[in-house]
């Protein structure tokens, strides 16, 4: 037995007049609730410091900037970094991240437990337009906003496993968890920001969108055999409303835990890391049955009709 | 809307000592069935012409050679091709090919509805093990009989719609999906022969298998936003059990119909190629989404652990 106790740290909503150190404060309440439920590990959303601006069209791309951080930790989650390592807690959460150099990323970070950062992710599936599209019921403007990652789906071996990061909308590509599970993967950490209503499709149905959300989870970790740890920002931020969903899957594909609200709410699991191990030696042995010489996955990016 | 009205013909046990002339006949039965139901297409499963023999281990490979076709169609199964044009129904089935050249395959293949076959697929994720394995339950032996198939997931524009098949164990691979879906694939046909004991793990039951079969289907359905039409054999042969779960799966994961025994049992749904648009054109619009440069999907087949 490898036992991590993670807690997974669901946000309720930001709106976008709060300021970092309101949300700040939400998470280390959080952080609090862990440390006295045991928890080594604590997981919160993607863009877990703000609104999801996305959703908002700025005329001008720099007016944006505001919602990015130059640095991190800085001023306003220092008080995050100290409370992971007076806890004994690793951490992990989504910020928009803006380089010295200029570039912008939907960034997730991981410390170790004495608050240092160990590892970091740049979101490589981002969804949505650049342009103001008139003919969607609301916007998500996320290929506006940030570049697509630079960093690949890294994994790193710390706290006695093998962790990784995705971000919302990466979770629907079987390309995340597969790449991640070629590394090993043992638990990965996925932050989300979704929206309720499919903007291109109103009709959907959060039924629907939820469906499609655990499916991909569910996917994911029973075919790289890993623990999920998905971690929803719910609730309605200025008008419109973000689904939750936040869920912990064990590597045969189960939830194991789900959140009960669309408010801040921490869900707790231990997960043993060693039971990934029969999935990985058994039918996902990679070395004796993956069969990469028919696959077209790296060498074209579009769907093509047969030629015939 | 472009509908091709499905008939999943599931298959009942075939003991060992049944010849060809027996199942065909009930594979006829099934197609009679289908015509009177209106059926465009009628798709049954892995091996339909014999038992599961890869239970079986034959100190001499050779000996298994009674279970392969030397040619297809051949005296047992020209009736089937004679039905498929009286009808005017297109079908596919597999079987266990033998080449000219001594290559062994576990092959299904796909007719128009003059009952020309317009489409071979040698199964290429083979489960299982060479050798004899006194510590499973039971054999496995597809990797002793068969080798990995050698024409990738080719796709194939007939009857107005583009279609694609893989085989059983291929279905737990989103490679094998997203191969085809990168093909532009509206429709998969699914043939499998699945024991409901897993020979390592036999605790694991037959519910925990048939959800990673749905959630298989489903997540490969949803991610590429295509129809799966998945069809067992089914039941007891020769004391061992195979479970059923014979399925159609919608564009968007769902199953949409199911098989209620484990008999001979046809399965119909009319399915609309055009349900296939919106994801293909959306969310899982490739060209828009993909990232291939962070893929190491072909460039490694096994599993490494992280360098640090």
């Amino acid at each position: 037995m490898r036992t991590v106790t993670v807690g997974a740290a669901q946000l309720g909503p930001i709106q976008k007049a709060d300021g970092r150190q309101v949300v700040v404060a939400r998470m280390l309440a959080l952080l609090e609730e862990a440390a006295a439920k045991g928890c080594d590990l604590v997981v919160f959303p993607e863009l877990a410091l703000t609104t999801f601006f996305p959703r908002w069209h700025f005329e001008d791309r720099a007016d944006a900037d505001e919602w990015f951080e130059r640095e991190m930790p800085n001023a306003a989650t220092q008080p995050l970094f100290d409370a992971a390592r007076k806890h004994g807690i690793a951490i992990s959460f989504g910020f928009a991240e803006l380089t010295p150099d200029g570039h912008h990323f939907n960034t997730s970070i991981l410390t170790d437990k004495s608050g240092a950062i160990v590892g970091k992710y740049r979101k490589i599936h981002l969804p949505g337009h650049v342009e103001f599209d008139p003919e969607r019921t609301h916007q998500h403007l996320e290929k506006r906003y940030f570049e697509p990652g630079d960093l690949g789906f890294p994994v790193f071996a710390t706290e006695g496993g093998i962790f990784g990061m995705c971000i919302c909308n990466d979770r629907r590509w079987p390309e995340t968890w597969r790449v991640m599970g070629l590394q090993g993967v043992e638990m990965v950490m996925l932050g989300f920001n979704t929206p309720s209503v499919n903007s291109q499709k109103g009709e959907e149905g959060i039924e629907e969108r939820m469906f499609h959300h655990k499916l991909s989870l569910q996917a994911g970790a029973y075919q790289n055999a890993t623990w999920v740890v998905a971690v929803a920002k719910a609730g309605t931020e200025d008008g419109h409303h973000l689904m939750g969903g936040t869920a912990i899957v064990d590597p045969e594909g189960h939830i194991v835990a789900e959140a009960k609200s669309e408010d801040d709410e921490l869900i707790v699991h231990p997960c043993d890391l060693d039971a990934t191990r029969f999935g990985k030696t058994t039918i996902f042995n990679f070395a004796a049955h993956r069969r990469i010489e028919h696959c077209l996955i790296t060498s074209q990016t579009e769907a093509r009709p047969p030629v015939k």
